[in-house]
């Protein structure tokens, strides 16, 4: 009986895409869903699996919204 | 001083409808602070509920995203 | 496919019960459980729900840990 | 290693708001950043935060959609 | 950015294990942040992963307690 | 309506402490309700806060457990 969610900022793994793209949130579905099966031994469906994405301004870490820490971070360097 | 949190799929209960409908969401309010009233005697008024509306392609079950999941599993009957 | 999530202070409903007992847990999944059924039309092996009690000292309302809060507000009467 | 999420109804804190406005949200971050810092040593770097705004309609209290509640606590006066 | 929250009735996989072990839980810790990082190319070190074993009294489905549906589930067959 | 939900691992703040004390929970309450006070006007009465501690080895970051993470980050400077 696992549930999991998954939050992530909202934003894309290359420039041109804005979000996170429905193939790769199956690829969450389906990896999370095979590691409960193989280390608990839960049933896949048994297993539900909620991802939220989350705008990058409704993100802190830091102190700062992400892209702020971000910013500060690499400036750091 | 209950929390309830209740996800579901953003989906209508008939075709004509995308997702919950504001009257459904009022009556999930009342029925579900009405069983915490009964059941634990909580009073109406420290009962807070919140509703999340999950996209479809947010939701896996069975290792799938849920709209392939329903497919599989009405293909195998 | 729903999941509930009903978030209570770990208490009883009567003098000799430190916390909520396994039937009134029994009743408020049946509950919530058969609410979804009737608003959504969500079939009953597809709603998950999840209770959490939570200690009273972790349970803040009013700026205060709910016992101290309580206290205020019998004292204002 | 905290993490931290805060849920809000989604309206403005003046008549020409419909939102919460990013900076609210910046100070929402820092000022729950440096509150675990001060109380607990947290450093900023290990505090998640996320803030989800709630549409009015998706929160209940009092066994009413926040809005009627409203209107019916504001009748009641 | 990620938060993982993995939620699992606390149980053995073995008549003899009361719950997850913690070598059972650094797994799912490992899986879990090596795929966010493998799908979306999330740094290790940014994701956070909390684990929560829930009483199988307090985990409902099918409009019961979890131990009383597989009861039902098993002598149904 | 704000719900605020902070999640900290189980530990004190000195050696003597094993947990976060009670003290330090009030602490916790009263600050991140007097900041939605101030920043969004939220009334003091209306903000639920719920504080959960969790076990060291059901938290994960950088793909380990929290413990065996820190001691990796001390091995490594």
């Amino acid at each position: 009986m696992p549930y999991v969610n998954i939050k992530v900022t909202r934003e894309g793994t290359s420039p041109d895409r804005p979000s996170v793209t429905p193939e790769q949130k199956a690829e969450l579905i389906k990896g999370v869903s095979e590691l409960l099966l193989k280390v608990l031994n839960k049933p896949l469906d048994w297993t539900f699996v909620v991802i939220n994405e989350v705008e990058k301004e409704d993100w802190g870490v830091g102190g700062l919204p992400v892209d702020e820490w971000r910013r500060q971070k690499a400036a750091a360097k």
